[in-house]
């Protein structure tokens, strides 16, 4: 086992954490002084090493990966790799389809299900000369039964979830990146508890086709990574080949991402706020001082008007968000409840069959609440250059529980982007902030992001 | 054979062609003289005598439609049918995938791939009792080599495509409904072609998910039918059991639909009518000249500057459309080229590269352009109760090739709702009107329809 495999640290600290991040390899490829296939077996021995006891993947296929990271490694040997992720290692949450491997969403109903056809994402990453290495762990179905995934900065807790392997895996230095999907919290949240970087981009930017379940109709694919320049690296590539969702103008921004210091900041309390640990709350307010100090200025909903209704229309949320979910959930999750009932989870069985029971009408007044709350957020358009906020109300669980998806709700809801930046630490773990901005300003917001890393972690 | 089955004739009449509707059997169900199981033994008879010559059908399970029909027949003796359509035979264009079926697309490179789940549609139908029979042919990936399919009205021509099973399958008597889609002109021709009643809905507002092969980003499915109150309660039934896309308000109106007479229409010639066969316009004329005896005011070009300067934008969608579907196609289309270059159409696989050879931003000029030609098309709100123009500017063509798009992508383009209706009839063929409306104006346009079908053809 090399040195170069990270341990558990007696105390995490993001400024000197040390993950897996690839865009830094890149020169060693080209000059010749390292390989992708080199670096593929970095990651294999970090996995050997880690996942018996982190659980992040359901499966792989090491040696399908190294051939790909040989190919990879031809490529840069000529001088002639296919993209700026050509021979990134990189997993998939076992809710997209890919070609290689099935797609059971940690359902015993789904059991070997094949599609034999790549997501629209891993086709793009394939055809950029990444390397697939396999498939990562979800709750049941998304949102059941949590997986036996554990939190690599502490093994008795849980990574958060939906996406929970894919936070973990990158979280435990195995891969420089993962895909996930948010629905809700799905990203934002497990990406906060691993100390992930995650970019949960605006609804249909990133093209989403192949992602098998996919409820309610704002679900996006989610980037997970070690750091922002890889996160967006992937992120772009992905848009650049095949798109966004058909009918959206796809993710703007240049190639490379810098940091920009931003002039205001909008601080959101949302719902979360709360319901947030106190100890979470102080890191925050420590983390909004340091931005004043260092001359951003801070809007909330006491000193802006229009914050203040935004933040008011964000407390309708719970009021629609679960009815609209469980009538767009129907199709298919009714397909796979009628193909075993008793092996479903409960409480995920009783909202499919609360959908079942909405009618038509009753879904549109939910559509039509969420419509006025996008309404609310228009207004703010021009005010700052992004909203700050928490990813999380609590530390990561002991035990098996993801987690509460509070502060998700409002970018998912609002097909709004957002990132996580792991900026924080508390209890000797990861915490985040959430940097959540209008729509198409992913590219903004990363900028910022990498600013307050750069500012915040040296 | 019995004497019900329905012969080629000598020349199609639309007054008098006998095809095959669901609706009126229901009273006898209800009252035991008739039966859904009599009623499928029916639809088989005629597929027994007709399918060898019409080839409508990729694959079929008898048995299986014989055990659902009988299950209905139950449900209707003891007074308690699911839906209006329960017992209803139906069959699906094999590029939605079913659970029971494989799902091809005409494709070598598909042979045998199978989903093991129902589309959204074939889920919520069969959930209100109707009866799976089988898939229905299409070209070669939708849109390269043409199906073996022939005319019902006449071997030697087309049904036209893409959706040709379903439309030839519903044109021959063997079903009351059959399920097709939409990307340019893939229900609205031949369903003209066939004699159908066709609904293409406004983008969204029936449920389309597990098309498995959709592009451009406006593809809907289609309704294929005999009658116009069979086409919407197998509409209404879908939206009211799964809704729309996820996303969307779902398909307007009530359960049942009845004539309305509209005040005002408005005539478009759009693109197709410079290359109309000469003895189309004049059907179409006559058929105007009749509105106009009925006292409906028909708005034209000529008479109203909206619409002229609406006809001046449909005509940029050749500039547009190629460059968008091409783009759009890319993810899946790549995959299954990837499979096997030498076994797609050469002309498909030319048209998928011009799309691999596009950027993003190339990809965002055709869709600033769309969105040009909508903000027009809004302008026509209220100014009319609809629409009407031709759907063909061809007769079934000799031979295999499947016609001309062109009086289809306006409403595809513009997320409208068109429906065909089977009003006319010229060489002794069907021929249909295209009722197009704004979003939403679905149920307003099929009580247009027939008011016109109870007008004009008794």
């Amino acid at each position: 086992m090399s040195e170069k495999i990270p341990v558990i640290p007696e105390s995490y600290d993001p400024a000197t954490v040390e993950l897996c991040s690839f865009h830094d390899s890149v020169p060693g490829f080209l000059d010749g002084k390292d390989t992708p296939r080199a670096y593929l077996e970095r990651c294999l021995e970090v996995i050997e090493a880690r996942e018996p006891s982190i659980k992040a993947f359901v499966v792989t296929d090491v040696e399908a990966a190294r051939k790909a990271a040989d190919l990879a490694t031809e490529r840069y040997n000529s001088g002639a790799p296919l993209s700026r992720i050509d021979g990134m290692p990189f997993a998939v949450k076992d809710l997209f389809k890919t070609a290689d491997f099935p797609t059971e969403l940690n359902s015993p109903l789904l059991e070997g299900e094949r599609h034999r056809f790549d997501s629209a994402h891993a086709y793009a990453m394939r055809k950029g000369g990444a390397v697939i290495l396999g498939k990562t762990t979800l709750p049941e179905l998304g949102s059941g039964q949590p997986a036996e995934t554990r939190n690599p900065f502490d093994l008795e807790r849980s990574p958060g979830g939906s996406s929970s392997g894919s936070a973990a895996s990158v979280g435990a230095g195995m891969l420089p990146v993962a895909i996930g999907s948010q629905g809700r919290g799905s990203v934002l949240r497990p990406a906060s508890f691993c100390g992930n970087v995650a970019l949960k981009p605006t609804f249909g930017a990133v093209h989403s086709g192949g992602m098998l379940w996919r409820s309610p109709s704002y679900s996006t694919i989610g980037i997970h990574s070690s750091n922002i320049t890889d996160c967006w690296r992937t992120a772009w590539q992905i848009a650049q080949t095949v798109g966004g969702d058909p009918g959206h103008p796809g993710l703007f921004g240049e190639a490379d991402i810098t940091a920009a210091k931003p002039k205001r900041l909008i601080r959101l309390d949302t719902l979360g706020w709360a319901i947030t640990e106190s100890s979470i709350q102080e890191r925050f307010e420590e983390c909004l001082s340091q931005l004043e100090r260092e001359g951003v200025e801070i809007i909330t909903r006491q000193s802006n008007a229009k914050v203040k209704a935004f933040e008011q229309a964000l407390t309708t949320i719970p009021e629609f968000q679960p009815d609209l979910a469980a009538w767009e959930m129907q199709w298919p999750a009714l397909l796979v409840r009628d193909r075993g009932r008793d092996q479903i989870n409960e409480r995920l069985v009783s909202r499919f069959e609360f959908g079942e029971q909405m009618s038509l009408d009753e879904y549109r007044v939910t559509l039509n609440a969420l419509n006025q709350l996008r309404a609310v957020f228009a207004k703010l358009e021009g005010v700052a250059d992004g909203f700050i906020t928490l990813p999380t109300p609590t530390m990561p669980p002991i035990g098996n529980a993801t987690g509460d998806s509070v502060y998700g709700d409002p970018s998912s809801c609002l097909d709004a982007p957002a990132w996580n930046i792991p900026l924080l630490k508390e209890s000797g773990l990861p915490l985040g902030i959430q940097l959540l901005g209008n729509k198409h300003q992913d590219y903004a917001l990363g900028r910022i992001g990498q600013w307050m890393m750069e500012t915040f972690l040296r």
